[in-house]
């Protein structure tokens, strides 16, 4: 993409109503808009990086033979109260809405009771068991402390993934393979290594369930690490304090639901012919969150830090002085490689480039100079280095493809 | 994909609570689920046809140099009193709800407010323009005639552009390469040889406005073809008889908006110095409607008929009797060379696997038999047409790639 043809800019000073680390980096650099606290829209180069996130998580999910749906957010009052979760007291951030021909909706902050009653017409047997079913939607939540950027939203895309099982034998096989998934998505997305498996407490549904917590200043919660090896922790809601203390952010949860919501209502005939609810879980990650968190924990104080993985771009490519052919030639062939490029095409000073550049955060900025006239060499350097190569751009292309 | 890991069932009945042809075969064949009258979430093979819907769309915008964004449901009341559009008196198919620590929030029904508002901090100069946005974004409406399966829905997800000129002059370029991009989505979904540009009526903004108009028994508008040929027509409430008169979908508009949400906001100094508003387009293109336009127009009385580039599969594979090692190799076989098949290897009648067929209507039908054993044959029919031809997988697999 030519950086001349974005219309976003980026911003020397931090937007005066934000605190969090996330939200001021990823407004000035252009990749997110504020709607109003809590709602934020994202940007070209923000919805190329969430977009990154979303397309590693599905992979992922497929892998686990789970398959894609999209429910609707707007949601029947009736579900939710069969289970309990309609009224304000049990849950207390609903935006709710009417109909103009009469009737309260909700709009969905989670999906258990939708699907669970969307299975009723489909499941009848044990021979129709196990399966499980996921989708990336828009979730409400009307929080009142929406001060962490895109980290705690009242909107958010949220990939949520529900099992189905006869029994808990089966769903505790299939529990474990998403555990394993989700450590594979946060090591791709480059927070793996700062991020714990964490023991939490299941709620009102079970005893258990578990967080992926990643080590984090701006964190709301506090885990004990208790084996850093196998990157294993326990929260400290649990009351249990072994272990070193740490600020963390929940990145993702895997939940044993139980019959929880499908007593007595999604049920099936076992082997032996009897009718007994399936057996459910849930498991969620919240991409925009996600993304929020590798802000936070890899930025320094010249900008964002991407990983390779979820960049926006590979490369941005950075044109200096009269060299508009060979950056326009060095751009297509980046382009035809397959490698994409942020090309900085812009008529800008080399200060006002590389302090963008910096701030952007994408992983490898490459510098055409008048110098590179003559020797036909590219000015490489990491965005994580100091040091710099000169490489030709058969060279960088070999090293990138690598 | 194994259809015995799918967890929708097909159904023989009308669902008793659906009148419009869309939505009884989407909701036979497993398309989609109902939460609510005007409310339906995509099960896996409905998702399937409409990302492709939603690919070629987006191919076409990028290919007009559009970049895409992702703004909120979530709208502030502010900015839509600002033009006048927030009262149920100027619009009358808002949901609004309540923010828990006070203030009323939309749910917004199109975005051109808030682009605008969003824009305000980009441009400030005609250097910054021409550009256009665009999103797929989920849209809430609250429509009391919600009779018309996915054709009209409360929420859905929309394809908004919109484009910002300096002027009339450079605004009309760009509309009218976005005529051209609306056409070539809807040659490339299947229903190019039925969809009329139609001039209509411009609303409040402007004189005209154009839209794209499907014929189609079920359409709510009457359209008169005035140029068959050209694919040209003119819709009924400009009061212009002229031209046969034929029921019409509208799948698709785009919109000279002028200054009406620009002046007196989004502003920029032009090449003289002098502060004007930015001249506006909008486009829009219900990728849910396109789709239940497709089956509205396209289906038979057997179910659904798929044009090939949006079919949830390009082949139906059809295991018949004692054939699993054979089939299960044609399968490998067909999706290692990127043919997306589903596979029926259900232990059910050859009946049954046909009347499915027909019903989820896959493009091409592909059937292993006991015969094919000896033969080393498939059985292979269109969907379109009663022909059944026997070639091997490898004259298939070329077929199938022309």
């Amino acid at each position: 993409m030519k950086q001349s043809t974005l219309f976003t800019k980026t911003r020397r000073e931090a937007p005066a109503d934000e605190i969090s680390k996330n939200a001021i980096l990823l407004t000035r650099a252009g990749f997110i808009n504020k709607e109003m606290a809590g709602v934020y829209d994202f940007l070209p180069l923000g919805l190329r990086t969430l977009n990154k996130i979303i397309s590693i998580i599905r992979e992922e999910m497929n892998a686990l033979g789970a398959h894609e749906i999209f429910m609707s957010s707007l949601q029947r009052k009736e579900l939710w109260q069969r289970t309990d979760r309609w009224d304000d007291k049990s849950v207390d951030t609903w935006f709710k809405t009417n109909l103009k021909d009469g009737g309260e909706l909700g709009l969905g902050f989670t999906h258990e009771e939708p699907i669970s009653n969307m299975l009723e017409q489909f499941v009848s047997s044990y021979k129709d068991l196990p399966f499980s079913v996921y989708q990336f939607q828009n979730k409400f939540r009307n929080e009142t402390r929406a001060k962490s950027g895109i980290m705690r939203t009242r909107e958010f895309i949220m990939k949520d993934l529900y099992s189905f099982s006869t029994d808990v034998a089966q769903h505790e096989k299939f529990y474990n393979r998403v555990a394993q998934a989700y450590r594979n998505v946060f090591d791709r997305t480059g927070i793996g290594h700062l991020t714990y498996m964490t023991r939490a407490s299941g709620g009102s549904f079970s005893k258990f369930s578990h967080e992926f917590q990643t080590l984090c200043e701006a964190g709301e919660d506090i885990i004990h690490i208790t084996d850093g090896g196998k990157k294993e922790a326990v929260n400290k809601e649990l009351g249990d304090g072994v272990g070193e203390a740490h600020k963390a952010v929940e990145v993702g949860n895997i939940f044993t639901l139980g019959t929880r919501f499908s007593d007595p209502y999604l049920k099936f005939k076992n082997e032996e012919g009897k009718e007994v609810p399936v057996f459910m879980g849930s498991y969620g990650i919240g991409p925009a969150r996600l993304m929020g968190t590798i802000v936070e924990a890899l930025s320094d104080d010249k900008g964002i830090v991407w990983p390779k993985e979820v960049a926006p771009f590979r490369v941005h490519l950075i044109a200096l002085g009269d060299v508009k052919e060979l950056a326009d030639e060095a751009y297509k062939t980046l382009e035809a490689k397959g490698i994409e490029t942020l090309y900085d095409d812009r008529d800008a000073r080399a200060g006002e480039k590389f302090a963008d550049a910096d701030l952007i955060g994408i992983p490898t900025r490459v510098v055409i100079g008048e110098k590179s006239l003559e020797s036909k060499t590219l000015e490489v350097k990491e965005r994580t280095s100091e040091e710099v190569k000169y490489m030709t751009i058969e060279n960088l292309i070999a090293e990138l493809k690598k």
